[in-house]
């Protein structure tokens, strides 16, 4: 092989090295903030346990696997209702689907840069072994991780997953009654199952947390480096152009692109027939007389009864996206159910027809819903380079196949609209958004009503000069 | 004074007792969750100092007032920048101005509970004493706060806020490189102030929550109990009209409400010259042939020059919205500021001409702008009482003033809509919703690089036996 030619469209100055290098020991003057050491202190040890792949934990039981595409599979996921004394199924199957991370840089070495990082480069694959202290607490329990290497062989990511409990000083609930001076409250104790990924220079934190009140919070973290390229510009003012990014340092611009995270929530709520039910909050007008208010605002259900009725964009919030069991209800009548709570939501904006979005056409709509089919796993599609989008969500669910009553699968999208600033650089302070699947009406009442809370410590007041300070 | 008369329009039948009571000493059954305990432990205690009523810790330092109409008062917050080796101003001051809370019930009984219980009942006043372990962690300090009472002496609320330090076991940055082994991570650990406000049934869980990288996070925990009517109905299916609710137990009904929190944001980026800056993504059709792609987001950004131009419906995300201070430019050359981001954004659904929405009008925007003036700090008016919503955050800003570099206040209102559900009773775990403030080209690049990790810490081996377990 030799290079017959080559072409040098741009030209631009070697941004300078100084100030660029984020690691801990390329920092010449290492400042303190002063920070006393603080740490999580669980004195009998953890809660949970894990058999096999079975993780127990306060009410809840779920399976958790590795994949070398979505990263963590959770299935299985169900919650003892002490009510009932049994436990409930919530999640058949849970994990993440896609990634979809376009760049809005339309140069000619860039605009081809609209990544699919599940597909592409394998989410699980890419996933980097867990530092104790570092990437979790010191209550963290490590777990590995095993895949089909290229050549066949098993390979081993070690300590791929860690699961602990988390403490962030939050309260379950808590009341104070003036006529009842005794009030009630416990400790919001959640359980957490974290895995890193690493698509090259950006670091995704994934986070599952299992709330004791039935809650299933995912989180999603970007760290790591922002995809820059080299300007040459070395102050704003001299920008006459669309230059597709911010100018960040000089001779260096971060371009703007987005993340479009995308779910596969196989909700069984309390059993397998399952229906969408989008709950809109409308306004009522009441200039008819009959109240002294002129308004209120009501609650109209609409259960989708195919997929065209579940592709949803989501906007300020008043509509209430639901999965519920249409053939089990609560003793006083309430379809169970289970809600997603998106946090910030982000929509797509690129066209239709642009290419990477037909790729990446999940991010179209913030949630779909499709009949479970086994073959329907990834959504963008089974082989993604250099697909045309022909197999994945957005096509599948042009059957536009009956979803009520059904084995359904929520899609849900997490995205991120991504303007790079000055603090992101050289390295990107973390970037959360997320998504809760939150009981409602699951249960008959408060699930942890009956509940007492776990035991409180203090800390040991004979033993603080035995911490042992670990090495940085 | 004598009773001469009543109307005793409806007759429903009393609730059952019967699980309805929420506290511990009331549940007959007590189960176990077995979680064992779990705490914050800080050996060599907290890393931040007060001094009369300023707190310093880490980069940030700010003074902390209670007020008994609005509770918490953040003012002068400041971060140090190493690199300019100084103290940069972000808040000037930072309070909750009013909380507006709309019943969505006609029923005579019902129809005027449209609260605004920072002007009526005083959200500070409401506060309740702190109690250590269950409201805050192990490792806080609490601070009393003082009132004039309605006879004229001070009261005092004890433990009104705590201080502690959060360590939910969260990464404030990492990477991973495949040529550089060596990687960075830092704990995030921030200091949180609460206070609880319990305004009769509902108690509210305030947090501000100051980030080493300079975010402002401000999180709004609504827990306690629902306020619930007596209803003629034992199952829903029985339910053949409008009821205004939810169904929650036999006889017991929860009416649909909203929870609307104004924030009064007097920021002062780097200096009291501030604008509001819209920055809009905007999709760009590039089918000329300019590109082999068809579509790219850019971001335009408008400077909002009057008042009108920052009265501001939130949607789907694809507005950002910064402070900045366009007198100081980062060394590259951007504009310095500071970010909101929203958590879940919730839009008001009364009518405009709805008597409790003139009271409550400022739930009209998600966000407003106002120049700075002295008498303009609550958002629903000075005197609430029977107010007609002639002295509110609307009518200011119908003067439309000029805000383009000006001191500026930032008016945001977090939102909840509250469709109640069985799991909401008879207390109701907590629902959070929040926002953040994030410095967003303030400083020259990410303001944590050159620092240095806090000590790490083990559990200490030999000194487990005397963890003191306090009595429940």
């Amino acid at each position: 092989m030799k290079i017959i030619g080559y072409r040098d469209r741009v030209v631009v100055p070697v941004p300078k090295a100084d100030g660029t290098d984020y690691r801990e020991a390329a920092q010449k003057s290492t400042f303190d903030n002063h920070l006393k050491s603080i740490t999580i202190l669980q004195p009998d040890g953890p809660s949970f346990t894990v058999e096999g792949h079975t993780v127990r934990w306060a009410n809840w039981e779920f399976h958790v696997a590795f994949d070398m595409r979505s990263g963590p599979i959770i299935s299985l996921a169900s919650i003892y209702d002490h009510n009932k004394d049994e436990y409930r199924r919530v999640l058949y199957r849970g994990f993440i689907s896609e990634l979809f991370v376009p760049y809005m840089d339309l140069t000619e070495e860039w605009y081809y840069r609209t990544f699919l990082d599940a597909g592409e480069y394998g989410f699980g694959q890419s996933a980097v072994p867990l530092q104790p202290l570092r990437d979790c607490p010191e209550n963290a329990m490590f777990l590995d991780g095993y895949f089909t290497a290229q050549d066949g062989t098993p390979a081993k990511i070690s300590n791929v997953f860690c699961l602990f409990e988390r403490y962030a000083g939050d309260i379950m609930w808590r009341h104070t009654e003036a006529a009842l001076p005794g009030d009630v409250r416990l400790p919001d104790v959640s359980l957490v199952l974290r895995m890193v990924s690493t698509v090259a220079n950006y670091d995704y934190v994934i986070d599952w947390e299992f709330k004791q009140t039935g809650t299933i919070k995912v989180t999603a973290g970007l760290t790591g480096l922002l995809a820059v390229r080299g300007s040459i510009y070395t102050h704003k003012d001299q920008i006459m152009q669309e230059e597709y990014g911010t100018l960040l340092a000089e001779n260096v611009l971060g371009p703007r692109h987005d993340h479009f995270i995308s779910f596969h929530l196989d909700l069984d709520i309390d059993g397998e027939a399952n229906s969408l039910v989008k709950a809109k909050l409308q306004r009522v007008r009441t200039t008819d007389g009959r109240s002294p208010r002129k308004s209120y605002w009501r609650v109209v259900n609409e259960t989708a009864k195919r997929e065209s009725d579940a592709k949803i964009h989501l906007g300020s919030g008043a509509t209430e996206i639901l999965v519920t069991n249409p053939n089990k209800r609560t003793k006083v009548g309430n379809d169970i159910g289970y809600r997603l709570i998106p946090r910030t939501v982000a929509s797509r904006l690129l066209a239709n027809d642009d290419y990477p979005q037909k790729r990446g056409a999940f991010s179209k709509y913030n949630v779909w819903v499709t009949p479970y089919n086994r073959s329907e796993k990834w959504a963008g599609g089974l082989f993604v380079d250099q697909s045309h989008g022909d197999d994945n969500l957005a096509t599948w669910s042009l059957r536009d196949r009956e979803i009520e009553k059904k084995d359904i699968v929520l899609w849900y999208t997490l995205g991120f609209h991504h303007v790079p600033c000055s603090e992101d650089f050289p390295i990107m302070p973390t970037l959360t958004n997320g998504f809760e699947l939150k009981p409602t009406n699951f249960f008959d009442y408060n699930p942890m009503l009956k509940f007492k809370p776990p035991q409180q410590v203090r800390r040991p007041s004979n033993c603080t000069s035995s911490i042992k300070i670990l090495p940085q």
